[in-house]
């Protein structure tokens, strides 16, 4: 048998197709004394993570559900074999992206409070029918959101969410450039991200969060987007220099749609909050139900792998991260 | 020479490729005189075109700038040619459709709502890092939006941008369903409407308004929907019963996303705009400045027809509409 574990609160449902050779060792919030499992699937909260695996003995295997591990890194001993949760946000995140991008382009955080303020703000309230040519009003037709159709798409990180991105944006008529740590066919080197950012009308940032990444979109490279681009950030927040970005939409030169904060939770007096042309969603691209789904079908796959003794999939090496 | 009749307030930069032969005549909000033009280009606002066409003498062509007609044949007498928009909606309104949708199966109305309060409600913000199992929380990890993935889309209305909307959907694995007033391979007669509902998730709206479409949307139709499907109305706002989803909204029983209302604008009083789980947007689909090049685009090409002598696009048939 192996000694599989996992929260108390995850559903049955979730974990029937697990090998019939898995022991199931369900694991409280705090548990009061140690626990011997072989296989551990952490829970999401990372805090609540690691209180957990402090009571953990005999750990060979940590099967973690999130696509990047940069937070179990510090606190889980060499010898324990990481697998990542690659492949099981690609739906969920790439939908969260074109979902942030577009209602961005569309305004419709602005129509969100207007309609908490029953305010009807469109072509039909503008007083006589016409607006004066200034600006964005090249005619009688006041602007009111922008055409995703015709942008340039630079997508910062080119793995399998990445892909998932492009793949959705295939639809709408976008160019794309892709930049990843190592160049190869159609996919630009990182090190010349500064280079295509003044080409780019909406910058996505999908990298994992390593030394490497840590702080790399700084001041420097918010400077080199277009004026009024958008930087969509689906990473992880420290990979943006929050202050530059704050910085940068408070100054009206750019606009931004993070799922990830530096730090988080954001707190209340964070400048974040309010600045201007930015959409804020709490770290919630993969808070589906198919994505549950999902990963508990990829942690039974690795199970059966593992009680068969062949290789798992996904294990996380310094080099490939 | 021929007379084209252009509100004053639009961009002479958009009129650059019309025919040499087009003499413009600037048209003020509320003429003084009697106007003689050939062919004109009515104004956005539906009143305004309405008080400017009572001006206006020997008009053969109206050349509409939007994909419906149906406001504009109450007043226009019969003989005068009648082009409408279509194909240069395509692009705006099909990128709203989707930015519609996956704002509202990604909760983004409500996280906007937190964004104003300074709000963190995400995985990270749970106490101790779990949820209790019950309802839509099948593990510790809480659901916070559903994905388009998977999802059956029914799109009511198969024109221009019913394929359009079709197009962008390609990218997301989602399984179409289609309805149009004449069947014909790959899209249902209207009459199966109410059989097909029960099958869909999203319902997109998409028809002109006529005496058919009026209406149409009832509160049997609005029944036969899925409990939680998502209700798109792009089309028009009578063309939806509005108490009925009204009321089906504050029983829970769907979600909507509209751009259009019936009145419009929607008066403060209303209770739509409160309704729960519904997305508003103040008729600004085609709001955008790719809009304004693309309508004045057509324009264009179909003075260069009229002057030369050749058959007009997009003429308005009574059998055809």
């Amino acid at each position: 048998m192996v000694r599989v574990g996992i929260q108390d609160t995850v559903a049955a449902e979730l974990l029937r197709h697990f090998p019939s050779e898995a022991e199931i060792v369900r694991l409280p919030r705090e548990p009061e004394s140690a626990c011997e499992v072989d296989f551990w699937i952490p829970p999401f909260n990372r805090a609540a993570a690691e209180l957990v695996f402090a009571h953990l003995r005999g750990v060979k295997v940590i099967q973690s559900m999130m696509a990047g591990v940069d937070w179990l890194l510090p606190w889980v001993p060499a010898g324990i074999t990481i697998c990542d949760g690659r492949g099981i946000h690609d739906i969920p995140t790439s939908e969260w992206v074109i979902a942030a991008i577009l209602a961005s382009l569309k305004q419709f955080p602005r129509f969100r409070d207007q309609q908490l303020q029953h305010i009807w703000d469109g072509q039909q309230a503008i007083s006589g029918g016409f607006r004066a040519h200034s600006g964005k009003q090249p005619a009688q037709l006041l602007v009111l959101g922008e055409e995703l159709h015709g942008k340039t798409v630079l997508v910062v990180g080119h793995g399998a969410i990445g892909a998932a991105i492009e793949l959705r944006l295939a639809g709408f008529g976008v160019h794309i450039l892709r930049v990843a740590r190592n160049a190869r066919d159609g996919v630009s080197s990182i090190a010349e991200l500064p280079a295509l950012l003044p080409q780019a009308d909406i910058v996505i940032l999908i990298v994992p969060l390593t030394a490497e990444t840590h702080g790399m979109f700084t001041a420097e490279k918010i400077a080199r987007m277009r004026p009024g681009a958008l930087l969509v950030n689906a990473a992880r927040g420290p990979v943006v220099a929050t202050d530059a970005l704050v910085a940068a939409l408070q100054e009206g030169r750019i606009h931004a749609a993070v799922d990830v904060t530096d730090p988080e939770p954001l707190p209340p007096e964070h400048p974040l909050w309010s600045a201007p042309n930015c959409l804020i969603t709490p770290h919630v691209a993969a808070s589906t139900s198919g994505f549950l789904e999902r990963a508990y079908a990829l942690a039974s796959a690795q199970l059966h792998r593992y009680v068969q003794g062949e290789p798992l999939e996904n294990i996380v090496t310094t080099a490939g991260y």
